[in-house]
């Protein structure tokens, strides 16, 4: 066995054991004439803090108890259960991953003897499997769970890739116009030869074409990523990965609007819905690049702005109030943008020179560390 | 000059011909005292046919003229020029590329003199766009406009990539669990080292990821490509290339539904909205591998359909009418469905057994050419 291999065996054997000690307590408290239960932390707001020393979304230690004994329980027990056996026998075992959409597929049946399905709505499914991953302290990917992939990268820097029984080399700087595939999990990546000094993260894949073509992370020796919109689970863990493991400074780029500080803080504070896993997906150390409400002026910027419409004002006015927007360049950004009401895509750059980004803007902002925090 | 430069320096100047040869025609027009005009193809409904010879979704010969000196053709006669000038001096001369975004913020100013703006919303010069691509007889990727990119491959195949002064050899059978990113345009990409048989293309990143990770691509020497849902132009493009060029089968994977085959149809035809753009995206040898009405009998997953809406319906009814569904088995799958009233997502294979797609469907289905044309 390889390195790798052995080290992927012992993060699958570590949640078969856990999954397994997690089996014999109930078993134990059935053989006792128990009514077993499942310990099961809160995910609703009631639950959900602001980690201001981690700078993190968290669950607090609220718990709920899941009785297989209780008419209101049983069919979330047994459907946790149902989630349990097929990341043990089906994904671990074989090493094989799936989407939560296969294991719905897989585990939809009619009970024997009963009119009664174990799942009707793949929502259900996907319940029991976050309650399981919070219920054994693990996150999706390490029960081989997978999300829907999205992003792509360019950079001086060499990936390792385990596929199970091969193991890519891959060159992120030869990777022509596409880039890599940022893939759904990437607990199994190594980094190899970093050549670069910063992560730059974009939003829109339009920015990562232009940045591309302008060989911008040659020249500025940065590792170039796209999201491809609000950012998947595999995109986000990365980032997270590079920032820590790496310790490679990471730069986000998105429009200056409500929705681009949202796609920005669920990178790096995690986000409510899945306030679990900030942990394994927040990169809390991410810096704010741009577009900035300031910018707008600074870069003359008026005539390509778009009017904020009422739902834009609405959503700052919540934002303003999240703890981690509590800062006060974030509390200036967003009241600057609640009195001029404006919103601006980074692609209004390009109103100047198609070239503009790559050659002034991104160049003077980093040199001017100009971030929001 | 490389051989790839040299070929990629004679298609600009074709195009800056073409550009150059549509500009003194009109000055020619203006310096005779003439109303200068613009032929320009119609692209409604009532100038689009299927051409059965060629299996293609394609603008008859009707056209309209656009007159400078006209009070409704104006505004419109200015925006193409504008298209024109942009596509020729910021991009052609410069050999860069842009996004339909770009242009539009690159070219909407206010007119001196006047409260007028060029452009007020992007839909203009998209339309402008569209025009001009017509008018020239060319497309949107010669004139150096990216659209948004999707997909990702995988197989033993080079690909090799000419980003600006900058080629790169990615060998997809190195991919990772990623793939490597389909990109905006594959006019520049060349291909080498081919060792695969037939495409198969998944609408389905999570099919990708599946087959990816069961070496399928391997073991049966398939290039594997997913356009995670409707294929994006860079990913039609590339299957008509690897499909003329290479003479591989392209075998299209799907759900069983209506959007399905409306995925499939736009690849292997052309759409009725892009029908002048189908002579460059159609691949019309492809072939639908699945799934079919039929396969929910033969595989027995009757247990894990779903129960058509009422629009999938009347989009049924509606597709049985289009020429390119006309042959036989395509009536009759149709005419199941609408009996059957019965969809089935391809993941719905996993009931059986995770791999059983990779392991039983995929290589029966092939070996038994079991198509619908």
């Amino acid at each position: 066995m390889t390195a790798h291999e052995l080290k992927k065996e012992k993060r699958i054997q570590e949640i078969i054991q856990k999954i397994d000690a997690l089996g014999l307590e109930l078993v134990k408290e059935l053989e006792a004439g128990e009514n077993p239960s499942l310990e099961i932390p809160i995910r609703g707001s009631s639950n959900i803090y602001f980690d201001e020393k981690n700078r993190k979304i968290r669950l607090g230690d609220k718990v709920s108890h899941r009785y297989l004994f209780n008419v209101s329980h049983a069919r979330k027990f047994m459907q946790t259960m149902l989630v349990a056996s097929y990341v043990k026998k089906d994904l671990l075992e074989n090493n094989l991953t799936a989407t939560l959409r296969d294991l719905y597929y897989a585990k939809k049946h009619t009970i024997e003897g009963t009119k009664e399905d174990t799942i009707d709505e793949q929502t259900e499914s996907d319940q029991a499997i976050v309650d399981f991953e919070v219920a054994l302290g693990t996150f999706r990917e390490r029960l081989h769970l997978r999300a829907e992939p999205k992003g792509r990268m360019a950079g001086e820097m060499t990936v390792v890739d385990h596929v199970r029984d091969k193991s890519d080399r891959i060159n992120l700087a030869k990777m022509g116009s596409g880039g890599w595939a940022v893939p759904s999990i990437v607990e199994q990546v190594e980094f190899d030869n970093v050549g670069v000094e910063y992560v730059l993260v974009a939003e829109k894949n339009a920015i990562f074409d232009r940045l591309n073509e302008d060989g911008y992370w040659m020249k500025n020796k940065c590792l170039l990523m796209t999201t491809a919109g609000q950012a998947a689970r595999g995109a986000r863990r990365l980032l997270q990965r590079l920032s820590d493991e790496l310790k490679l400074p990471v730069y986000c780029l998105t429009d200056s609007d409500p929705y681009g500080w949202y796609i920005y803080s669920t990178m790096k504070y995690g986000s409510m819905a899945l306030a679990h896993e900030s942990e394994r997906l927040g990169c809390e150390k991410m810096h704010f690049l741009g577009m900035s409400t300031t910018d707008i002026e600074t870069y003359d910027l008026k005539s390509v702005t778009i009017k904020a419409k009422e739902v834009d004002v609405k959503r700052a006015t919540e934002m303003k109030n999240y703890d981690w927007f509590k800062s006060k360049p974030w509390q200036d950004e967003i009241d600057l943008f609640l009195k001029k009401r404006l919103k601006a895509e980074i692609q209004a750059l390009s109103s100047k020179n198609l070239q503009y980004i790559s050659k002034t803007y991104l160049p003077e902002k980093i040199a001017a560390q100009d971030f929001l925090p």
